[in-house]
């Protein structure tokens, strides 16, 4: 049982993930012209509020945060890093330039977060859940907090599904009895490889139709 | 002690409720012309935010769509069937009819939700406004997702005052030692009812001067 | 060992920080234009969330207004009376009147957040994080719900930032060994001193070039 090494192997994960998601909300909070507080809480926010959700929801602790706080230092300078090279006006390569390492955060977490319900013992689609919420809810309460709708919910390119496809893939290995490395890759790279390709192709999900009345108030 | 069966009626009438929250979400998000994952997020979080809140707060586990996880399924297929028949164009007549149920789903968690809390020994008043948040805190979620201010606190119309009152007579019933059932009814037909006759008469609280100046930004 | 007596203290400060920061929500939620149970919701999140938040977190129970319900009692009389004092039109005064009580209210609730933190064991980083969240997140999640931006993020006027210094000035008193009630003044008066000081002096921090492009969405 490689316990041990596997749980070794979610921090590290979780670890490499956290950057991806710090600069998305520093970025988040750069165009809303937040002030350093507020760029550094929505950095924190992107970066460790999903798996915080989780862990609320699943009862866990310490908190990644807490058991490796030297993590609120890194996320300190990496704002006031990020923050003055943003002064200098190289913000849009920036943002293309983020799509990439998001969507390798997004592959981590939704893997780290699905194979931490599954060891709790949740059923699986709680469990691929849980994924999908670690891999989103970062963005989601940056977005909400810079007063927007969560991009996850609203801009109709696949990124909560990429997840949800590969929380799925983890749950089938583990009921494949694969080991458990196996089944985190595998997750990870469909993830992070769907969100690519929709990256790549410009894939977007079904619209409404423009011209659907609402309905009224 | 019938609270077996006090646990069952619960279970069953929060699954009752579920349904009518989650149309509510479906209707918001649509007309926010969310993708599919944020209707289905959106929906998810009227139909068990309010619970899980409360949930959360009472530090209570497992919460209801973990130990019935089958109805993150029904979830599921209920958006997916609500969002093609939304897209056949009955918004509006939908959203009328969506008051009844989720007048009905505002009584059924406010009952719920404040037995939870008295079960759990809680003082009458935190017991009531536990079930306050069981009934409302589904739909402020999916207002504060959808980027709006929750209509529960805007609208003038009763909403949260109907649980409140439902609330008191749950607490009342049982001070008077009336068999559980009978106070959770009674709970139920109040908070219910009260809604049922705003929506009727459509009456509202007293508002705010129009014409009244601002405090300065 | 005073920790009874610094509990006492803890609880009297908490109590004392509860309605100046009530009286914001209040003021913010007429802005808004909320009806009465919107007033007393978005009053009771200014109140207690940031607390809240921090014992949520922390895995902390009961809640101050659980173990102290009476306070309820009193908010709930607190939004009644400012509500119809409002009607009377003396807004503006009121929001300039309370900058002060909210300028102690924040130092009494980092000194306190920071305090349980560190009592429950925390790392000097994080206990800082939580004084700030105990002092920031009431308003936080206040103009969440308001729509808003938080202006805790956003105003570029010193606010969370007087929460860290007085975080800081805590721990350090406490690895110095110092008596606890020592500590907590001494944080209190630095986090309200630096607040009261940037509201005199209109100090604000450094901001974005106004006309620096915003990134392509």
């Amino acid at each position: 049982m490689g316990w041990l090494s596997l749980a070794t192997a979610l921090t590290a994960i979780e670890a490499a993930a956290v950057i991806a998601f710090a600069l998305s909300g520093v970025v988040a909070a750069a165009r809303k012209r937040l002030d350093a507080v507020g760029v550094c809480m929505v950095a924190g926010l992107a970066a460790f509020g999903g798996g915080t959700v989780r862990d609320v929801l699943l009862d866990r602790r310490p908190f990644f945060w807490v058991e490796h706080a030297l993590w609120l230092w890194v996320l300190l300078g990496l704002c006031v890093g990020a923050m003055s090279f943003l002064r200098s006006r190289h913000l849009s390569p920036t943002l293309r330039a983020m799509q990439w390492p998001d969507a390798i955060g997004l592959g981590l977490f939704t893997a780290n977060g699905t194979q931490i319900a599954l060891v709790e013992g949740m059923p699986a689609i709680v469990a691929v859940l849980m994924g999908m919420i670690t891999g989103t809810f970062g963005g989601v309460l940056r977005d909400i907090v810079c007063n927007e709708i969560p991009t996850a919910f609203a801009d109709h390119r696949p990124y909560a599904i990429c997840a949800f496809a590969g929380g799925w893939a983890l749950v089938a290995a583990q009921a494949l009895q694969w080991p458990g490395e196996v089944g985190l890759l595998l997750s990870i790279v469909l993830a992070t490889g769907l969100r690519a390709w929709a990256l790549r192709t410009g894939f977007t999900l079904p619209r409404w139709e423009a011209d659907e009345p609402g309905p009224p108030r």
